[in-house]
């Protein structure tokens, strides 16, 4: 048997009985790597650290989409900052909006991922309704003069590519490119391992929008308990799951993850996040 | 650096970075270690599997305690059904309570927590209010003539010699022993891996009580996202919150999972969990 064994943290590791390597190969930024696991389905790896498995991907794709879309409840224009695996970008499809812009900076990933995980971005990518843009997402913020009811940001962990878009000048910029109304999210790590990284995340949030904090799932293969999903916006998320409820409802989009209850409670916050952000 | 690789399931592990074996031997029932490990503190595994560790056990010694506490409000006498490194104990005894039995089969098990987890059951084994049985649960829940207002089962999973408390007749017998108002909880596994014995449990328990559900807790070392903490009782448990609310503030206990949002909100559960129980 072949395993692979995640190098994300020192002393501590997940690892996963694999099948076959589907794809092996190093883009301008990083190694990216599709495997076929035994239990998980497809998994993306970049540099190591899991990125996405088929078996596993509804629940961070579900919340950090369905979540503020239905919190809002009427989003025309979606950003998303990364994501290159088009399961954000699947998910923010299945409601009526009418443009989302993905921008990836590793053109390699959303090839990849078109090739070798399709149950992932499903037909996303042939959508009119999408536009893919290859570059970098700190500099879209900064330049373009669209605007956005929401803006996702799907990045790898605050190391290497990805840490620009964890500082107070991307936020200002995303901030900037909302409409009245909108809202961000971003996935902010695991607190119980990672939780300098989560701290950080919600004090700048906190300072750039009048409105921030964050919620919680717990997706498997991101080891270590419940991930946090940082947002910040002109809307407040917290007090939204009322509101939200008989959208979901009307929607009745068949889901594995997030409903009303999960919307409601995911702002319940464990003491040992609650105590990194008092 | 010497590791120690989890043997739960087949084709997916978790594995820890070791500074030393602080115990290892065998009891009548399993293989007993003690890990002193590079991030997690001390770690108890019985048979390969990890059972709670320094770092992270106040996530589910927690939520097995406080929770059912609080919504009760007036518990006086607590049956903790195995439980032997002491956690559960040491929770619920920090709630006035006037007696706690608990009722666990493998006596090692007891005296090395005693002896190498000592911040885990801290000085509960001395407390006047407990006592400590060795025995098997099933057949102390069988037999005995006493009453109780809340019964808490702390088990290893369902296979070996936990099986018998996960069947009807332990829960059968557990209702016989409960007080007017009573109810029970029991660790359920992880439901994304082991989706099987929570449909089970749950099965079981609904059939025996008159109200009964899950409540759930990610516990970074319980590999794989959510835990399901099953409860059935005379009590509802998931209509308990608002009651709990102001006993946990008046309580004021210094906790690092548990609060009185957590305790509403652990009653959503994923859609793949309601899809087992449906």
């Amino acid at each position: 048997m072949t395993w692979f064994a995640e190098t994300l943290y020192p002393n501590v590791r997940q690892s996963f009985a694999i099948e076959q390597v589907l794809y092996q190969g190093r883009s301008d930024f990083q190694d990216v790597t599709v495997f076929k696991t035994k239990d998980f389905g497809r998994m993306l790896v970049l540099d190591g650290v899991v990125q996405t498995t088929e078996r596993d991907e509804f629940v961070y794709h579900e919340m950090l989409t369905h979540l503020p879309l239905f919190a809002h409840g009427g989003v025309r224009r979606v950003l998303i900052i990364g994501g290159g695996d088009g399961g954000i970008l699947e998910e923010v499809l299945k409601h009526p909006v009418e443009r989302v812009v993905m921008v990836e900076i590793d053109a390699k990933v959303i090839e990849v991922s078109r090739e070798w995980l399709p149950t992932i971005c499903g037909r996303a990518f042939e959508d009119p309704r999408a536009e893919v843009v290859v570059a970098d997402g700190a500099e879209f913020v900064a330049e373009t003069t669209e605007r956005f009811d929401l803006i996702i940001v799907d990045s790898s962990d605050p190391i290497g590519p990805a840490e620009i878009l964890f500082a107070v000048p991307f936020y200002e910029n995303c901030r900037r490119c909302l409409n009245p109304g909108g809202a961000m999210v971003v996935q902010s790590g695991v607190p119980f391992l990672q939780g300098e990284e989560a701290a950080n995340t919600y004090r700048r949030l906190a300072q750039v929008y009048p409105h921030a904090g964050f919620y919680v799932a717990p997706v498997p293969t991101y080891y270590g308990g419940f991930m946090a999903l940082g947002w910040g916006g002109f809307l407040d998320l917290k007090a939204s799951a009322a509101a939200a409820a008989p959208r979901i409802a009307a929607a009745g989009l068949a889901l594995h993850y997030y409903n009303a209850a999960i919307h409601a409670g995911a702002f319940a916050l464990p003491e040992y996040l609650n105590a990194r952000i008092g």
